[in-house]
């Protein structure tokens, strides 16, 4: 911590603030300038810079250290990759992971798999606990839902993610998924992040709609101090000023959050866009800044989708895309599935 | 709903949105002008706005009612009162709530409690459980801190709000507390707000940090919708791109939610701050513009505060709020408790 | 400027870095901590901060100077009164503005100004050249605005604002006028900011619809650096994520500037609002917070105005808010002007 | 526009809109549902949204024609392309502007004009009159550095875009250039945007750091206005709550921009980024979400340029750019210049 006094701060209040920050546990270097005081205070202790800020005479306050320590660049300096079975995520292929915003009945969930996994998807998503803004809106099949992904995901050898919504849904879905999902708007739940820090299947993490780079490090922190070290970071737009578009997919982070964190990153253009054919463009975009993966929705009918039917892509719109991704991973050194993995029969 | 066609919109493509709409179990009224044809639907179905939005020749698609109902004007055009014993909030008086952070121990609770009650506030405020950004900060001291709670609001007569984090929580909390807490990261944790819905005592809704007006109405739903019609809105300050202040408190929502809401809207002027000398003229700004009442943090020692103590008001700097507070409030036709409340013996 | 290194940097880093900043003028203080070196630079020169931050080893650079001077409380602690007349602007009395948002006519200037004269108002805003948004509305009168608004001000002895838009208008507007207004869209308009830098009417300078607030003090740098000390700052909303109102009305705005700065600062609340309705309570507010004055849109026929009608007070309201003002400004020590000052006649 | 009634409305209010839409010049169609009345307002007038929103019984009011005209796709539906020379903007190929933020002095313009030649880009960029929020920091060379530009250009066969601030530099600065620039600051100068539609040249527009996309087409609008049809839209950052990078690069805006508007758009991932190491990922990404061309700022010395060091590319960086630019372009079938444009003999 630097804290900076104000010009023409008092000998008594620049020995306040050193007597304070000894108490809090820290060693304090002085310098003295023409014009002002500054104090570099380094150790083990944890003050409160706010705490600090409001004494007299100080100026500002600046934290040199992140708070975040598991999930910094710092702390381990070789990129993670999270596996599950022979899938690498964060490794050099870029991998997709595509499928209906939710489970509506297994024809809807079964072509919809099979049409994402000749196009080159590695893993099934979908949806079984929907939150929505309106508790007016359709909300999910529970764990019905959760049977018929597991169920296309095992007949077209595809791993899944679904999202966790509260602690009491862990069990469950751990029953039935490879990947839990948390969604933005839990992203500070940390009653549900500290339980899966203990749980052993890796862990996507949406950033919150309003969540700086910072906190979503933090929150992703909370997992890792538990001892779950498989955090996949995902980007999925963030809310600003502008209304053209629902929300403003943020390509900037996905390049930032790959210098601070060793993390893989992956995002969610479908979220970003808000609309299908805004789509394609954001998930170039993100696989062009180095993305290490995507999730994308796509259903086989997405005009009479139960839920997020506007932002989900026709098989035929994602094989193209898939398509285009293939010529850009090169440019930054990655690759794309080429081929669709070979069907596993369904019920073997 | 209102579809806006596109200019040169053909014959075919509106009458493909008009076939789909009444699918939909919506009446359909068609005008036609020079350059553009305009479709009004009519009725009880929920159409999908996002979905006709895609359709081929359609421009915009403009929803014509508000997605909340139970919240609105619309629905209920006198305000909502919330009762707490002999207190009322949404009616003449301009409520205060006032307390610790977090209690820290009894000595902490009980000054603390006995400076707001001197002071004119009528509801105790203070947290046993509280929601961190990062994993390593003082997570509160759990039902012990409830306790404390609970015999200082006995002893000094007042009542008492505090936060509840999860639906596990809510059990232990509704035994000790007057009315539910739900803070700002919480405000789309659906699972929490239908459960309270479901309870009897009243819950003060914090804006998320990020959220739009009707955003924070539809979630308010989710608790009027269960039965639960005691809803207090708290405003607390929104996130911008200005950082010179921690938050921007948003004093033209108050003004909004009293047009839009017959709930009752209080104003949290302590985290809209995030520094004590910034919290008097929030406070001050909210109720000019008509808030309902007060919740602000005090502690008898904010300099050694467990957490937001740099956003604490000392005793004597809320004295002398409340003082100024007392001249504003009849400028809009309100007053605010003269007397601090007769102290109730400690233990009868 | 302090430099924070990063964990592991290397004594060569360390030494490049503080061979730079030598080479920049500054001195260099090393402080090395267990984990991290910090060096604090102090001195005359003026490094560039992020071509530091570029270099190896380097963590975070922290500024510890802010970059605006003569807007400084460090420079000058006593607050600025600027005078028109006998009027001070950022002493006891709150001053208030009004008038309509252009002139259009002489029945309506005259109108206007005798009715805002008469509720307390001190001086006359309207604009005479309109900066909108797109190029099909009205654009405003041009000089004979001028001439209309200087006549009515003189009739009703008010003094009088208006809009400057670009450095061809200065001369012009001179003329007519006791303060120059610099509206948000020309916050950072640097060659219209310089030039008034070299004028001696003062200048009120809005802050820009997404400035920061170190932005706004910096801005107005550009016309104290020039000579002129008599900046009047005026906080008008700003753009959030918020759009059930126009702009966020950013009270916290006026508190902070008043700890940061020297200059007297005032409030927009009528475009802070985009609706009428939503003035008086944004009018409160402000005055609540500490703002030294208003500038209120009025007008005596405001379903007719050629611009801003909706954010338009009729004359009746605002009567009531200066009724509601004179009871608000007592709590934070000041007044509002109890009689309409005596009319001088037309023509003398 | 499309005017929505109150539920409840009177009809007495839904008469005095009606009455006041006819006398504002529009035909109106009633739609009569079971809980609200819907007006269509279709005609030649021009009505102002916000005073009938203000009418009693109104509950919303929908614009359904976009408020500008001439850059919609509804005007024009195929593209423009914008010449200058024998380069087509908006063509096939992505064309690249390169050059140092501002030039200092006949070496430095020289040498960096070469390196980007060589690299591929087609158009030299760089400054002589700079916008700087601080009146201390370097403004720029004036007409000697535009001299220095030109001749660089010239030597290396590049046309040549400048940034004009002010209508005062209009004429200068069309004698050196190729292309206006009107920089993000000035996107709302509409003396400046006006005089600008009265010229021959092309005008590269700027997003402002906070501007709508609406109004970002809006301030097209007063050049296209004027009978100037050569309009390159630039998405260089908008600013959001996020702090970690210095701008939010708006990717989202360029794939919504080709769908509203017939303009070409380019992106600035220099000022996007803010730092040199993330300008390659915005750069990739903006090509790959369908912009037609990049604006990059590169320096043969960037440790030591007077402005935007820090987000400078070195040349040697910018050449692996333009290869992995050439990569990624054909997956949205487009190409970038292969070979450098054969060297015009300095002089010549």
């Amino acid at each position: 911590m630097v804290v900076v006094m104000q010009e023409g701060a008092s000998e008594a209040q620049i020995e306040g603030v050193v007597k304070r920050l000894v108490e809090m546990g820290m060693d304090v270097h002085r310098s003295t300038g023409v014009e002002r005081t500054v104090l570099g205070a380094v150790g083990q202790g944890r003050p409160d810079a706010t705490l600090i800020e409001m004494m007299d005479g100080v100026d500002e306050v600046v934290r040199i250290s992140s708070p975040y320590k598991l999930a910094s660049r710092t702390f381990k300096a070789e990129p993670t990759v999270v596996t599950v079975g022979d899938i690498r995520i964060g490794g050099d292929e870029v991998i997709v992971m595509a499928g209906p915003c939710s489970a509506e009945n297994e024809q809807q969930v079964r072509s919809t798999a099979a049409a994402v996994r000749r196009a080159g998807a590695k893993i099934l998503r979908g949806g079984a606990f929907k939150p929505r803004s309106s508790p007016y809106a359709f909300q999910g099949l529970g764990e019905e839902g959760l049977r018929l992904l597991r169920d296309a995901a095992n007949a077209e050898n595809l791993a899944l993610v679904s999202e966790v919504m509260d602690i009491s849904q862990i069990d469950l879905i751990e029953r039935y998924c490879d990947i839990f999902q948390v969604g933005a708007r839990n992203m500070q739940n940390f009653t549900l992040l500290r339980e899966l820090g203990h749980r052993r299947k890796p862990v996507l993490l949406k950033r919150g709609i309003s969540a700086t780079i910072e906190e979503w490090l933090l929150s992703s922190e909370y997992i890792l101090s538990g001892g779950n070290t498989d955090v996949i970071l995902c980007e999925r737009g963030i809310r600003t000023f502008e209304t053209a578009t629902r929300n403003t997919f943020d390509v900037s982070a996905i390049a930032m959050v790959k210098k601070l964190s060793h993390l893989p990153v992956v995002a969610d253009p479908s979220h970003g866009a808000g609309r299908r054919d805004m789509v394609a463009p954001l998930a170039r975009a993100a696989v062009a800044a180095g993305a290490d993966g995507l999730i994308v929705e796509v259903h086989c009918d997405p005009d009479h989708a139960l839920s997020d039917g506007a932002q989900s892509m026709f098989p035929a719109q994602f094989d193209r895309l898939m398509a285009e991704l293939r010529i850009i991973a090169p440019a930054i050194g990655r690759s794309i599935c080429l081929e669709s993995a070979p069907r596993r029969g369904w019920g073997k």
